[in-house]
């Protein structure tokens, strides 16, 4: 292993509209398909990665069919469908607990936006736990089964962070230090806990930022003398930057 | 290992209809998509897993996009996007040589019936190779960059026994050993030698056989008493033998 040096390169890919994004529901670890028009976002971040010729080597996705779905239908059109697939259940969006599907009008109306808002944004403070009878909840569902009781009930970023980080340094950074071009296909929080480590964002920060769907983000990434990898590209670079600020900006004015 | 008894259960898929079955193509490694109707018969696949509760623990399939994208929509019906993935080059359909990308009618009439028919049907009889500087042959392909000089030019059926059972005893064998439902989705002729391998048919019947596209066909297994896989119903068993049925009919009545 080298101590210094360029290594792989990274992108992340948020998955695009689902079925509930559409229908104004929490989701979290709800199974939900992508939209019509998420299946074109998907398609989109293909044709991005085709004509930037960032051509992944392999793909890791969550357990979720939305970023499944994403990863497949990007590489299909970046003519890369044969690669290698790592699929695991770390990369998973942020689990919503009781909020999960419900809806978020509603959700706002009965417990007020400063509640609502906590909820959705907090880096440390969950929602309620999910019922393990709850029909959203994922009791007895066959891709967790490994879990047991770690399944989560519910979840914080914090939470997720700390999930996803064994996953990260044990599959994902081994895979980036063999020089490989690595594709993550996963969800708004799970890839905002990984731009939260690679860019050392603090915690009230990270609150702010969101990841534009279907615009693959692309990291170089270095060795550092301590051997970590950081991106020389601090905050990463969008292949479609036009889109991905009008795609910010969108998500800022939309409390206004 | 046990040296007797029942193992896993593998689950064989052949991709239905792609843009160049249309056209009337030969088509062997050529990476051509599904059509609208082999999308329809993917799904169809899918549904008939769910149906019958047959539901894989991982998949295997070919290099080839008309392959991967089966194994990705039926999978995704069936509720199974998330299982493990492998994916290997020994799987692919049959290299056609020199023929990729040609006319079949206007081969029938370039070559005659009997030449056609040895190429298309012979055991042991491979088309003329082609040349590595023609846009249907691989040379290049990333995707079989691992193979160098031993990426074939032409394949006859014994061709693809040969390569294909290294893969089947190294990858497919073990995942049933280890009791998994394993779902291979692959071609017509890789499939075609995977069920002469399993059911030991000869060289001269296994010209005749069909394997229906879209049409789950199932194999349960059982440990010989000198440690091979053999079917205890051989020649398996079709989700739709209806739908098998019909389809194996047309084939044979194509001829008349």
């Amino acid at each position: 292993m080298t101590s210094e040096g360029t290594v792989g390169t990274l992108v992340l890919l948020r998955h695009g509209q689902s079925d509930w994004n559409e229908k104004n529901l929490f989701t979290g670890w709800v199974d939900v398909a992508l939209s019509p028009k998420g299946e074109q976002e998907a398609r989109r971040g293909g044709e991005l990665l085709a004509e930037a010729g960032l051509l992944p080597d392999l793909v890791h996705t969550s357990l979720l069919r939305r970023a499944i779905n994403t990863a497949n239908l990007a590489l299909d059109v970046a003519d890369r469908g044969w690669i290698p697939v790592r699929r695991d259940w770390r990369l998973n969006e942020r689990h919503y607990g009781a909020l999960q599907g419900k809806d978020k009008k509603q959700t706002m109306e009965e417990y007020g936006e400063e509640q609502f808002q906590i909820w959705r944004r907090s880096y440390d403070t969950p929602p309620p736990p999910i019922d393990p009878d709850d029909p959203y909840a994922q009791t007895g569902d066959p891709r967790y089964a490994d879990l047991g009781d770690a399944l989560p009930r519910t979840e914080c970023l914090a939470d997720v962070l700390e999930r996803l980080l064994p996953y990260w340094q044990s599959a994902v950074v081994p895979d980036l230090r063999a020089g490989h071009t690595v594709l993550v296909a996963a969800h708004g929080n799970s890839l905002r806990a990984v731009v939260k480590h690679l860019d050392g964002v603090d915690d009230a920060t990270i609150a702010g930022l969101n990841i534009p769907t279907g615009i693959p983000l692309r990291y170089d990434l270095e060795t550092t003398p301590d051997g970590d990898l950081r991106p020389t590209n601090p905050g990463g670079t969008y292949l479609d930057p036009d889109a991905a600020q009008d795609a910010i900006a969108a998500v800022a004015n939309q409390g206004r």
